[in-house]
């Protein structure tokens, strides 16, 4: 199959799309989560993340978490202020109460009936160093780096059982 | 209800998830797409974003997308070599021959059975300039600026129905 990658692209500087485009921002992907305690530890303390803001909304609570880069809204006003104006964010939605009910609340999207979203992934500078740093956190795993074909990713849960891809920033396709 | 943000925040600069974790990046979000031709046509031609390369997996087409930003991967070899080392990157997997079933294929999470992903967000300089924009490209609608309670976001779907929430990147929570 031949995909046009050139001709499908938004590169043409003149198109109507580039201008009215200009300056979007693919900013956050939010899923919901069952104890927001065990997300929030999860995501800060093992995966690293910080948490930017918190937003009530009555009977639910957002939390938005990114990594830090450096020399971008390092202070925590500037990350509660800046938290729609860069990449990379992650949104929890937290429905109150979820966390007393049996069981798995959601679907992590890939069994059926549900199937559609896959994954998060976060890029790594040293796969091997990464995975033996979640192995030393006790992570649970879908596919740790020696399982199945693909020897150059893994694959780790959230306490939801969202999965999570580990990528070498490096990888080559 | 008090969260505790900074307490929960892995800002201590000599924790231990903090070396270990360094230079991760929250690189992509992968959903499932029934039909990569309309997918494609949706997110660069009207979304305004690249195809920074593609992947055959022999059943399977991955796609991977992202926002052009000022001197980032500016050449077509550099949006492919540097996918994985950027935020704001959204991969689509295309299962040979869905497009060929009846009616919805996936799941957009947001409807039992299945509810746990939520939506992905695009933040823009001028929401009410997007709106218009996406009005104009006869996008459909979940929620436009002046529907429900909430007057300051808007939700688009895309082909398969996935929720795109828009926000302006000034937006103050």
């Amino acid at each position: 199959m031949a995909y046009h990658v050139h001709a499908l692209s938004s590169s043409s500087p003149n198109s109507t799309s580039t201008m009215a485009t200009q300056g979007f921002q693919f900013n956050h992907t939010m899923y919901r989560v069952k104890d927001y305690k065990k997300s929030l530890d999860f995501y800060t303390r093992i995966m690293g993340m910080s948490l930017l803001d918190t937003h009530e909304g009555g009977d639910f609570t957002l939390f938005f978490l990114a990594f830090d880069k450096p020399g971008v809204n390092e202070t925590a006003e500037e990350k509660k202020a800046g938290k729609f104006s860069r990449e990379g964010i992650l949104e929890l939605t937290y429905n109150h109460g979820t966390e007393k009910e049996e069981g798995d609340v959601y679907s992590n999207g890939n069994s059926d009936p549900g199937r559609g979203f896959g994954h998060i992934a976060i890029t790594v500078p040293d796969i091997k160093a990464a995975c033996e740093y979640f192995e030393s956190q006790g992570v649970n795993w879908k596919k740790r780096l020696t399982d199945g074909k693909m020897k150059n990713i893994a694959f780790i849960l959230d306490p939801d059982n969202y999965w999570i891809e580990i990528v070498e920033s490096k990888l080559r396709l």
